[in-house]
């Protein structure tokens, strides 16, 4: 399996999230399973990021994780929040954070999505010509000038992201060759010209592919808006920033990819000269902070082979079930939480309660000795982790969740 | 992509689902993302397998699909209703079914779960020794004498089934060779001993595959009865029919497992003369009967391919983005329900509203030409569909689920 994030101590056995005891985190919250965000760990991420790239705004994917406290706490601390639907949007806007610094990108946004963002005076990052057209319709029904951003289907992408998002015929976006003539009609329609969204791929641990896909990504910025002859007034970057989920992947250098980018904007093209840069991470940020806590409710052993049977699952954790996007299912890093930093013992498998084959939580692994109620964590569970799951599998009782903001 | 799964018809170009207009069911629901389960369908299925397995018992294994109004139109229909959670017990004894008839398995069952089992009178098909203690005990400690039943895992699995779920290693079920004692020990301890359940595999599609499974799980049974002296009220014989989803596969012949299962049980070891057998049905009852309808929100080409993008997606039918135990992802039968029966036109790539490459409904399908406004329909979508989906992601409303009646 993929090596533990580093930062998590343990006291008398016990692992500590964010100086938390994880059974006194688990008696807190009443139960498990049981979801901990560690604030602290987040808030070194952004600082981090605010080191490696001045001058670069910074925005949170909520899609990642929207749980109200985490989205809360993170909105105080970025330039901007991204959504992908109305229902996050107003998420976004619950968290306090000023419309203007709200986007809202998804390829199969419908009308009444629409109209909310442009009564809310949030951007739009448009996907289509279609989408222009409705918008900009919908802003003149309603009297108001719509914010509104293109999103490019850029002609490359990050090589070796772990999803592809662009560099060929892609729901998202709209094609790079038909971009100048949407710019152009926006402004002379009077919409609030926003800018550029060009998202290349997610999920990169290459520094050198990252570096190269966002110098393509300056460049044909500045491509297109020399070709509309419209300066744009931000340029969303993309993300795509990954985290070194299994064995053998080593973490993303991010202080080499900000220093790549800075120089690649101090030589800008001139149409570019006035422009802002944000750069957008959903994954980066949250994705190490989060620990899955799950009890062992059986232990037992079939043909030589010994599982731990946990109180949680695939119906919270789908992506470490490897059911997320995944060909080849591969272990996160997991740890019995109730003796952590004990030697391994045994190999076990470590499956969830859902009565199916698919419910895997690791396989084959070492742990030291683990019984009936000892506590399973599982690590880079912040991101894309109970939301992105099928909570209501099986009538499980739904995981609950907590951030802790000690350090 | 998979045939259409026959009974669909259409009037003046819109497909009917149960005799009624797609467009009329989605006005009725209020919108789409709509599911549509016909329950004509599901009884056509359950009359089939009545004359199929004349003597023996029809489960349904609510896993499946345990939407309300379903659920309970089925409950009225079989002889048993299989759960997996205390959860899905709670659906099922308010679908009316006698607790007698209902049986939970499961591998990781809480000591709540086991309680609220026994309390209700609900056979609890016990996955381990350690269950077994512990079910004892609640029922010692509760003064209820519990009913008990023994997963067993098979040291065979049927051949080529989607799913396996016996022959080696599985957190299912106890292995064989330690069953007799425990059967033994139950019967001493003064519970109600009901028997076995023994499940080799799911999503079968090759009978002769089924019916060799069957045979050895009846031979197993046999086996295991012998051993423990004890003979079994009721031995489930698992399920495993599946549906043919995809291009190439053909349907399962049921009736040929049915005439083979019968001179199985016509030669039955004495042990099992006064067994009931029961066969416990999910995917194969309800999976064709469900459609999934969801609108077409852009249009949009990028780099000569042309993308349907709808206002549903993986968020309400994982399984058709290939996000649910598949490794590689084929297309469920898909088709533009508002032009239904018209010929092919273009290739389009239908995909779902989430901002995730995930989200894909249907890649290079060829269909009528369709606009904003037309309804797509993704077959198949009856079972694993909503419940087992990741409905909270990106934060898109919630689908609707209705039943049709009339024929």
């Amino acid at each position: 399996m993929g090596a533990i994030p580093a930062g998590f101590e343990s006291e008398a056995g016990m692992l500590l999230i964010g100086g938390r005891r994880a059974d006194a985190l688990i008696a807190e919250a009443g139960d498990t399973p049981l979801f901990v965000y560690d604030l602290a760990m987040v808030a070194e991420r952004i600082r981090r990021f605010r080191v490696a790239f001045p001058g670069v705004s910074l925005h949170y994917a909520i899609k990642a994780n929207s749980f109200a406290p985490l989205l809360s706490a993170i909105a105080h601390q970025v330039d901007g929040l991204d959504v992908a639907s109305a229902g996050e949007m107003r998420m976004a806007l619950a968290a306090g954070m000023d419309p203007g610094d709200i986007s809202f990108a998804g390829p199969g946004k419908r009308d009444e999505e629409l109209r909310a963002a442009i009564d809310a005076g949030v951007t739009i990052n448009l996907e289509s010509e279609g989408e222009a057209d409705r918008a900009l319709a919908l802003g003149r029904a309603r009297g108001v000038r719509p914010r509104l951003a293109v999103r490019v289907n850029p002609d490359f992408e990050i090589r070796g992201s772990g999803m592809r998002m662009g560099g060929g015929a892609r729901p998202f976006g709209i094609d790079a060759e038909r971009v100048p003539a949407l710019v152009r009609r926006l402004v002379e329609s009077g919409a609030d010209y926003r800018g550029f969204h060009i998202f290349a791929g997610s999920q990169a641990l290459d520094a050198a592919a990252l570096i190269e896909a966002q110098a393509a990504t300056v460049a044909l910025a500045a491509r297109l808006s020399d070709a509309a002859e419209v300066a744009p007034p931000l340029v969303n970057l993309g993300g795509g920033f990954g985290i070194a989920y299994f064995h053998g992947e080593a973490p993303l250098d991010v202080e080499l990819v900000g220093r790549a980018l800075h120089e690649t904007l101090a030589a800008r093209p001139a149409v570019l000269g006035n422009a802002g840069f944000a750069i957008e991470l959903g994954r980066w940020l949250v994705g190490e902070a989060g620990v899955y806590l799950t009890r062992v409710v059986d232990r037992k052993t079939s043909f030589g082979k010994t599982f731990l049977i946990t109180d949680g699952g695939m119906h919270h954790q789908l992506a470490a079930s490897g059911n997320f996007g995944q060909v080849v299912r591969r272990n996160f890093p997991v740890a019995i939480a109730s003796r952590f930093g004990a030697a391994g013992e045994e190999e076990v498998s470590i499956v969830g309660c859902l009565c199916t084959p698919l419910d895997r939580l690791a396989d084959d692994v070492m742990t030291p000795r683990a019984e009936v109620g000892d506590v399973v964590a599982v690590f880079m569970a912040g991101a894309y982790g109970l939301s992105a799951s099928p909570q209501a599998f099986l009538g499980h009782p739904p995981a609950c969740e907590m951030v802790v903001a000690a350090s």
